[in-house]
């Protein structure tokens, strides 16, 4: 079959590679209808990561089921599915409390880092930009989809990923309704934070960016745009809630974080988090922050270590939750809302492309060209 | 009336100042039976704040009311009472939802910084290592005693602060049956968090420290003592969890924790619990994180940054609570189990002085002179 | 002043009283600009209660802060404040953990039961429903309203009982984004309920009822209506959910639910409830169920007992929460929604009337003719 | 092989059945080394269900891994599991969510009313009071066992079932550190309710019951007896309460209560719950009530209604959960309580039998005799 390839930084190409099969009882293959670039997936393409060269990339999946081993029960060829990014055995402790970002079964570490499609240092599971997918323990992996799932594949396909980290973020952040919300980076998972407070019925939702595609697309569904290029985000933030912060705040960017002027500082957003959030509130923090990053600006950089702007943290009594989205956690809930048709988190895609022209979507993608908001491939045609 | 007294950097007295009386109708006046040298009054002491000379010290007070203004209702003279460290209003936004640790009336601070007794950046409030204290919002402000407060005040006046404040770093860790926890720092609030999750039904409890009192004292109550002097304390506890770390975390050193070689760190504490909690795991932060400390070891510290082990917090998806305890949150249930015998935390006592001799007690204690753990005072005789 | 007076079974009548004035150094007094009659003073306008005649009713009321006495600090003359149908002094057990509507110190009753104003049996507070009103505890028991308060007095008006009431029943139902919601009761109360999910980001809210006018006001929001003269609610009900039931469920009618033949049966919406929501689902329950009811149709209803499908509610794993809202958790957030226009549950009031009207409003409204859904009064013209 | 087979009302037989074998990929069979007896099996026993002859009953057991299907990861031949009595898949929607005992899959059932092993109602599968046991979706369904399973079998069997039932009721009420506790039924699950609230820093518990050996039991945990066969057990609750009533309250009866005269109430305890239980508390029920009863005591009871005194429940504002306890949501805790000597739920063992001495465990259980509290059986000799 076709599958994008990692051959090194800024190289990927559409190349063949062997067909998946069924190897144990619980797999199943699906035919990849959808299955988007992620930002997570740029960091491996900047070369910021070890991922081997030959790997196929993609963790955002959605596509029909063709073949099932024979201990899955809850699939049948045919069945539209998603595919959350975690991969995730079900059974373990972590499984069990719903923890399925920290799988202590399917990633190799035995610590719990857990495990995802096509992601460095997350197992050996290939990745879903590709025409097929292979899919361990089926019946705890793949989410059904209703009789519309073919006609919404666009919204569908952001249930994998993107709207549930987006969610998880402002679960995390505890927002509730009514409450002022700011959230750095309006990248495709910022957009999905701030739709997702607004269907909470958070009040006031600011996004903080510095695109004017992205700002325009926050401001498009009902958010307040914050240009940080034009003066600090924490003063715009305070200014516009009597000096007191916001309510809740969410982390969509990440360890690559930069300032206007292009220089990274992989404490910024932290920082202005806790500058832009009341006392007492509390953040989500879904973006990516890696324990060790050898490219990384400075000697804190590269060990993974930041300077962070504790002492006003814990004066602030802020409260702060990290790490991977347990996708499962929140999957049904929106799925239902995009079958009810409460959400169309597809406002957030920019372009749609054959499988053929993943590269020329990394690329764009990764220069954060004007427009090239959120990519979708449709390998199946 | 008599009162111990910040003259300067390690220069306390007990000196005469006026007496406390009612000023606003909801005042009251207790006469002080015990108040308790606290870990956060050294800061003051050590000369690390901007505590002003002259302001009288102590926030871990209970006594019996001799006075109330006509707008007291539930308090009348003789009633024995403990006084939460806070002080809080009770109506207002933070108050109402129970954070009074961030009250927005009683600090004239209006962000939200919370107000105690006799401590520097919380408000004017006039502290209670003295013979009388003056209550505002005292019918909000004062919890009733049973009728066995007298023949158990040094366990009642440890509901003041060090209970609750112990309870809430479990609480914010989310300590639950059966869980592995480990508390750094074998201090008072240390011991407090130790005999809080263990009567919580924590199956096992390591308290990290080097002080030989301190950790005979955790052993006393059943956690088991990890010394940091004798090997790395994030190897001991994970020698002790299979290499997966504790379930949840507790910190009760804060930023002047330093290596066994006197050095100080801020972040130490901090990243050792961040290496010896488990991915998903929580962690409770009660020990003191200024936002400035201008006495602080590098540049980083002098502006309430520190160097913070972030890219394995956020890989191992840990979430950390934060901030000043709201007392009133929990003194209420640690009363009841005080009263009904389920709970002696008077074990922490080492030594009871007459107000007289405060000030070597605040000697011995800042020493951390061995044997001097917690030092109770009875300004009534 | 005038207010409505309660002289006896369907007899009010708006009569000279004597002005309310400062009592207590905590008590203020409002110039009451507007305030509703609810569906509760119908229980005792019909004389189903022990109401003493001569009582002034009301407990749905806002206004302009004309006096306070010398404890009060937040409030100031000229002030606009809603004020929370609760009547609760703050620092009670019950007050500091929230629970404002079980006050253990404002009601004569010591065991828990609240207080409101003018409302049998809730202690000796006069109602709302009048020129003016005095508040007790009046830091406690006013809610501050922002600038655009004079403007939205109708949307803010419902701030101190029914918006927060419903929005209760779907806390206690735990309602969450993309769930499938029913609500028995398209009464004021009911139709708050059905705007606060559809606020939470319910799927699809379900109000049953049979009145045309409450029905259409339901579908107007965006609910679906359910009418249960036409066929079983609980069919139809399970007709929309594949048969499983709904997701969560609210019960805002009360012991005084009829069939579409109009008797009266206390079960009745209780146990289409259990049988409307899914196994695991849970129920809010708001509508009001009196410990006795001397009038009740037969024996079990004269002492308070129903004939409760028990069986199929501890079957499905069901759990319930019942009982009088705590405004005071809610009308802050709920403010925040109406103040950033996020909100405006004023589309329940069908009728502004002058006070000298009130008594024709009761007639109407205790008949639910036609069009009369919700009744608010303008004492002040 | 031979196993506890039900005959008829009150005919229960050792008998030869077939082995069980591996029929689906993800089957594992143990050899049964300690199995149960229910209080729930009486139910059967007594002909009160629709049990059909022939059936091996038994859900409370634990034994050695003898043979696994191919889809098995997770156990292997020799390991010692205990067996959660909830029969779940993992990958419905409530699986995924921990609802285990309200599996949408291992039930014919379509609408989620759960299975069990060898229960009337509760799907296909065989119980575990036999020589060995299949045990469907095994990874999933097994509790891995640590080194010390063996010799502490007689703890380790509490976890398929009583343990976490009594613990259940216990987080159903809410119970928290310093609480006061009601529990009605000193049988085996009320007495694990009280052992769980005490372990969970319950200030007191007391448990309402009749039988002297039962009652003996629970004052030999710390518990406080109540015998109700001596004066009402509502106002004995109230006299130590002073007269507020416990802040939670648990019901381990189900609808088989009976009066001291032996007259059966279906309402009995849950009335006597609302009574003893404080304004705002609440209820966890894990007795059981069917939603019809053939045998009932009268015409309500037989359509599995109860005359509830819902007009105080709902006055009292109290919360109530219901249903079967997810096994899983609890069993790895109070392993590890069991595993570091914290719990040695044991205790409640008043008789250990040979297989072959079943059907005599099942008449002096059912007799309620005295000093047969809870038997226990050893198929493996």
């Amino acid at each position: 079959m076709k599958a994008l390839v990692y051959n090194g930084p800024r190289d990927v190409s559409v190349s063949q590679v062997p067909d998946p099969g069924i190897d144990r009882p619980g797999d199943a293959v699906i035919q990849v209808t959808r299955t988007n670039i992620c930002g997570s997936d740029l960091h491996m393409y900047e070369g910021r990561t070890d991922i081997e060269p030959g790997r196929v990339l993609g963790h955002e999946t959605m596509g029909q089921v063709v073949e099932t081993g024979p201990a899955v029960e809850q699939l049948r060829p045919g069945d539209m599915v998603t595919v959350p990014f975690n991969v995730a055995c079900g059974f373990c402790p972590n499984c069990e409390r719903g923890l399925t970002s920290y799988c202590l079964t399917a990633n190799p570490d035995p610590h719990g880092a857990g495990a995802a499609y096509g992601v460095a240092g997350m197992g050996p599971w290939s990745g879903g930009q590709a025409e097929y997918l292979k899919i361990p323990w089926a019946d705890f992996n793949a989410l059904p989809l209703p009789e519309d799932a073919e006609e919404k594949q666009n919204d569908y396909v952001m249930l994998p990923d993107i709207f549930p980290t987006g969610y998880h973020a402002t679960e995390m952040a505890d927002v509730t309704p009514g409450d002022t919300v700011v959230i750095y980076g309006a990248g495709p998972v910022g957009l999905m934070a701030a739709y997702s407070a607004l269907i909470k019925g958070a009040a006031h939702v600011m996004v903080v960016d510095r695109h004017p595609d992205r700002l325009a697309l926050a401001q498009k569904i009902g958010a307040i745009p914050i240009d940080d290029s034009k003066a600090s985000p924490v003063d715009q933030v305070l200014a516009r809630t009597n000096g007191l912060g916001a309510d809740a705040g969410c982390e969509c960017v990440g360890y690559q974080a930069h300032d206007p002027a292009g220089h990274e500082h992989p404490n910024q957003t932290l920082n202005e988090l806790v500058g832009s959030v009341k006392y007492t509130g509390n953040i989500g923090v879904v973006g990516n922050y890696p324990p060790t990053d050898p490219g990384g600006a400075d000697e804190l950089a590269k060990h993974g270590e930041i300077a962070f702007d504790y002492g006003s943290f814990w004066t602030k009594g802020q409260h702060m939750g990290t790490g991977q989205c347990p996708v499962k956690t929140y999957d049904q809930q929106l799925r239902d809302l995009i079958h009810t048709g409460k959400a169309t988190p597809s406002f957030v895609i920019s372009h749609q492309l054959p499988l053929d022209q993943a590269p020329q979507g990394y690329r764009h993608f990764d220069n954060r060209d004007n427009g090239w908001t959120k990519v979708t491939l449709s390998p199946a045609g």
